[in-house]
Parts: structure tokens; sequence; C-alpha cells
């Protein structure tokens, strides 16, 4: 299958595949960010190399994001909350993977949108009761799409995203994260 | 305490967890982002109104932000993958955590850094090997911090600062995501 569908160079990801069974430490990847905070709650987070293939990697351009509170939370609010962060990774790592699915299956995809709904008690950040968690109670997903495929190719689209997707993994199942002072 | 050490409205924040002990539905947040597939694997997502304080509720402006993946991956890298977002939300989250226990605590901050790696063995996601899981290994968080305080006092901060952090909590607990076609 050459014929690319949806911009998805599915062979190349294949190919990859076939590749890293035969050399798991290619497949070691590590990502990394560097944060520095601005003044109140406002931060500044810069994304740009990371080790992967048994090396140093480097996006084609640097990103930064700013992260804050709202003014109802008596910050400046000069950038989206770090929690919704966590929706703009989860909605573009179920597309993306939408998108490679649809293309391995020949399936031309006409637009995939998403809506997210995180559900947050911040009775749990502010320390109210202890009893009430500090993330998300859950998390919905709503995907719209148009694609030459029956509703039932296409749900079948979206539940394999979820099954190799990097962010569902990392939200619906726990990680271990180590924060240390140099 | 009305002295602002580091911009952070502490008293504001120590009210609110107040009024919300008595008040649980007014802290009954929904975090919102909508998501559009552009081409390949890349993705556009947006954020700007939210739920809380029993009503719709708005960020100042709209935010946009683009996902792909690298070129290494054969696609064409205009933006962060989506499980660096992840990384965006943890730093800039922690960091928040940090700047908000130093004001309750009356430490002068200078600089917050943080440098975070996630490591991630990209063989789950190509589905190479079953054994594998999708998401992060594991995700190492450095601070460091100038301030005017002892090294204890420091560690301190931070160690409260994750005790504290939504994002913290969403990574190292599981949280249950619900994905639906419309």
């Amino acid at each position: 299958m050459t014929t690319v569908v949806n911009g998805v160079n599915v062979e190349a990801l294949l190919g990859a595949r076939e590749v890293l069974k035969g050399a798991p430490e290619a497949a070691q990847f590590t990502w990394r960010a560097s944060s520095a905070w601005r003044h109140g709650v406002e931060s500044t987070v810069t994304i740009q190399n990371y080790f992967g293939l048994g090396q140093e990697q480097s996006h084609k351009e640097e990103s930064v994001f700013e992260a804050d509170h709202p003014e109802i939370f008596a910050a400046t609010d000069h950038g989206i909350t770090p929690i919704e962060y966590l929706l703009v990774g989860l909605a573009s790592c179920l597309t993306a993977g939408v998108a490679s699915v649809a293309e391995n299956r020949g399936i031309k995809l006409h637009s995939v949108e998403a809506t997210l709904e995180g559900h947050h008690d911040i009775r749990g950040i502010l320390g109210a009761d202890s009893d009430v968690r500090n993330g998300f109670n859950d998390i919905k997903v709503t995907f719209s799409i148009d694609a030459d495929a029956s509703k039932e190719d296409i749900e079948a689209l979206v539940a394999q995203s979820q099954k190799r997707s990097a962010v569902f993994d990392a939200l619906t199942n726990p990680t271990n994260v180590t924060v240390e002072v140099a």
C-alpha cells in the first residue's frame, strides 16, 4: 500500500516497528522540558531537544509555552492552567492515532474533531478536603469524525487509537515521577 | 500576612479554601479543550472556556497549540509531540506550587528553574512489543531554586508542591478517561 490517504507515512512507521523489534535500545526515548518561574503562579516552559534512536535529536524549532492561573484564582491569566495542558496532549495524541490507524486501514478522513472535558474538584489542590484528589475526577473525550467509512469502522479507529495512545496510557495508568532539588 | 513576596495572592487562595469548604458545588470545575486534525499526525488544540464557581468562565484569551511528530517519525514536526505536553503541564504545575507555598511561608524566591526528563520506550506505541507500555516509563524532575531559605526549607517547598499538585496527581495516579464517537 503506497497510497497516502491522510498524509501519514504508515510504511515508515511499520518499517520502524520491524527495525526496533531487533534494536530495543534505539527505541529508548527521553523527552525533555525546561521551565522557569516568572511571577506569581506563572511560568514558561521550553521544549526543543530530546534523545532517541541512540542519539541527541532536536525539533526543528524551539517551542515556548506560558502557564498561569485565571483571574478567578487571583492570578494573571497569562496562559492556560497546567492541568489544561494534559487535555492538549490527550486530544492531539488520540487524533494522531486516529489518523495513523485510518491510514493503515485505507480509510480517507475528511475531518476529525474532538471536544474534551476534564472534571476537577478544586477542593483537593486548595487543601479544603483531604478526601478529594488533586487531579481530574475523570475526563470525557467526544470525537466527531467525517470519513469514508461506516460508523462501526470509525468507532474501531477510535478504539485502536486509544489502545496505542501514549497520553491515554499516561493518564489512565500510574507513572513514577521523581522530583528532586539539585 | 499582607506582604506579597512572590506575587501570589495567598490570602485570596486561603479565603477560597474556606469558602469552598462550605460550598463544594462551587469547587466543581470542568476544563475544556477542542481539537481539529490538520494533516498527517498534526492537530490543533484550542482552549478558552471552562466552567467553575457555578458558572461559565473564560480565559482572557484563546490559546491555540500545535502538536505533531518529528521528522524521524516520518512526520512534519510542526509542533511538539502530544506526550511532551504532559511535561509542560507537570513543570508549570509544580512551579506554581513552589511559588504558592513559598508565598504562604514568607520565603522570597529569586529563581525557580526545572528540567524534566520523560523516559519513553516507543516500542509500545509502535506495537513492536506488547509488554511495553505506551506511556512514559518514568519521569524525573530536577529543580534548581534560588531563594532566601535554607536547603531544607527549599526541599520542603518542593515536597509540599508535589503534595498539592493537580498534574503530579494526574500522572502518578490513574484517571478514568472515556472516549466516545458522537
